[in-house]
């Protein structure tokens, strides 16, 4: 298929390197670079690991003297700050770069603006915002977590047509078709950690690993477990020699549980006094270790419990053509107290629809009701 | 939008003429026709109402003399047999067509195929096929009636996204946005008949007419009410003027009740000793009664029901964009006993995906596994 070349062209490229480098790059945003010179690319570069060279380097490094009165497509603005590498406007003013185009203004409040006001003041003509949603969009973890320092928390459920996610036998092999969950494997290698509720791993025992038809990244595995009740068989405990498996739990749990777990070389957090881990906790303790992005991965009530306590900020839905039944006895995609009245309900916005495989996927970002005024007296 | 002129074109036209007039041709099919003659059109005709003229004998009256040496599309097979008109395929002979562009053949065993052979006999040149899958789905209620005499029912259901239909609090107003309830509006103009659960009078109240920015068809009222616990100050039994509402019921229901209902209007129909209404059979009585649509507007219990008896031939599925919780006290948008192996359940075919304002509408065909040999033995 053929493109018109154009500015839109050049900043697709870099977009599309950027993407590829999604959960690689720790809480680092993704960012790509790419450097054009007399109708030819001289330079191309992504950020691909932490502490490592940063896109806008990389590329300038392949461009060499070529970068000298050439253009930069950047997906993000270039830092100004010194970090664990000098800043990269520095470095494009250096290289004699005569005109930059930034996809979307960094959201980290040390750079904000003062990248592109850095090269302005320097005489590169600077122009911000083209594909800024996309760009936005590939950063969507990193803008949160940076802001926040909280994790950007992605809930994924694979339901029937009746919102079960197993039969009422606890069967759940499969809800969705192949190519579904190859996407699941694929969202895990882009996040930095995947998370699951005790009861799934009861039920299904799952690893947790990414298992792909090419070597994939294997995030950190989080089971949300308040009695310590992961059996010491569970596949989660396994493959523990590059990362241990973090069991979140509470302050009452068995000491004795706590140390055979540890023992298999998990690492055990306690998260509130109970009876239930204390989830806003949990998430903070995590932006504390890093952890920029959480893949929630089920069950049915660990989601609801963090849906109904705001921590969902998107919500990746597969729905299988089918219908199990069986009523309260299998469970629901989503089991949480709930409302009263239809319009207190959790809204997903911005949803986008697709078919993968037999499956439909609904994508959005749940929106909550404004919290309501605390009615306790102030004494 | 500029269409290139071809077959297709005027069979096109033919197909939206007939998709009108859905739902105001009772038990016979929907049949458009439009005729063609050296370039113009000079006929055009719907079957509009049972018991009235036939697509092709409306478009040839319109075309009078031209109809000599033209071509005729027309989107079912004409009928070679003497029902209530005489056979249009006699009328098309006499007319002196030259040409006849068919979509589908008739389902019809009184027609399938006859009808193009009498046509081609008389040294008519016919062509079968054009569009056929549109014109097949168009009668789909149609072909299945004809054949069977038993009603097809498409299941219509409005859910949140853990497949909720209403709060745990019975609140369901609104699940759906605006958009999707017109549909619904619209979809019941288009069918024989509206089937509802006792459980949904209960709780909703509903009228089940049809309100729309234009006057619509009000089809005829169904409840399904095992117990005759259907209020005598229900909605559903006002306005029936025109035609009663059909409430289907037990042998052992209360008679005082039931004549309280009759009193009002309704007509009462046991079907079965009970406990519960004999779904199976409740579908052959509306069939002799030649009600050869059914909408089933739910609620879950009653889905469910149907579902798992096998009644159901479409699905249309709406799913809002939100999450109300509330867990079993929440109804399931199909509640049944269910299986235990998820390759057990029943599979939705031929799925489509649409987005109708904010929510997501999903329509396919339940496709039952083969029924198990009865273990019985055979004495």
């Amino acid at each position: 298929m053929l493109h018109p070349l154009q500015d839109e062209t050049y900043m697709r490229l870099a977009l599309q390197m950027a993407q590829a480098a999604l959960g690689q790059t720790g809480i680092n945003p993704v960012v790509g670079c790419v450097v054009v010179k007399d109708g030819r690319i001289v330079g191309m570069g992504a950020h691909l690991k932490r502490g490592e060279g940063h896109a806008e380097v990389l590329a300038l490094q392949m461009a060499g003297r070529e970068a000298e009165g050439a253009t930069a497509y950047v997906t993000l603005e270039p830092c100004s700050h010194y970090g664990k590498t000098p800043p990269c406007s520095d470095r494009l003013i250096e290289s004699g770069i005569r005109r930059v185009v930034v996809a979307s203004v960094d959201p980290n409040p040390l750079v904000a603006g003062s990248g592109i006001a850095r090269l302005r003041s320097r005489g590169i003509d600077v122009e911000a915002g083209l594909l800024a949603d996309e760009a936005n969009a590939l950063n969507e973890a990193f803008g949160k977590f940076i802001v926040t320092r909280l994790p950007f928390v992605t809930m994924k459920s694979a339901s029937t047509l009746d919102g079960k996610i197993a039969a009422k036998t606890g069967d759940s092999k499969w809800i969705t078709g192949a190519p579904a969950r190859e996407l699941v494997h694929a969202m895990r290698h882009r996040h930095a950690a995947i998370m699951v509720g005790i009861g799934t791993v009861l039920a299904d025992d799952p690893e947790l690993t990414t298992r792909l038809s090419v070597p994939a990244l294997h995030p950190l595995r989080i089971v949300v477990d308040s009695q310590l009740r992961t059996p010491l068989s569970a596949r989660v405990l396994r493959q523990q020699d590059e990362r241990p498996t973090l069991i979140l739990t509470t302050d009452g749990a068995d000491p004795a549980k706590r140390e055979a777990l540890e023992a298999l070389g998990a690492e055990v957090l306690a998260c509130g006094s109970g009876p239930h881990v204390d989830l806003p906790l949990a998430m903070r303790l995590l932006g504390e270790r890093e952890v920029p992005s959480v893949l929630l991965e089920g069950g049915g009530r660990l989601s609801g419990a963090m849906l109904e306590n705001r921590l969902v900020d998107k919500a990746v839905l597969f729905f299988a053509p089918k219908w199990i039944g069986g009523g309260p006895e299998a469970p629901d995609n989503a089991a949480f107290a709930g409302f009263g009245r239809m319009s207190e309900a959790i809204r997903l916005a911005r949803m986008t629809v697709e078919t993968v495989g037999e499956d439909v996927c609904l994508t959005g970002y749940p929106q909550y009701a404004e919290k309501e005024a605390s009615s306790c007296l102030p004494d």
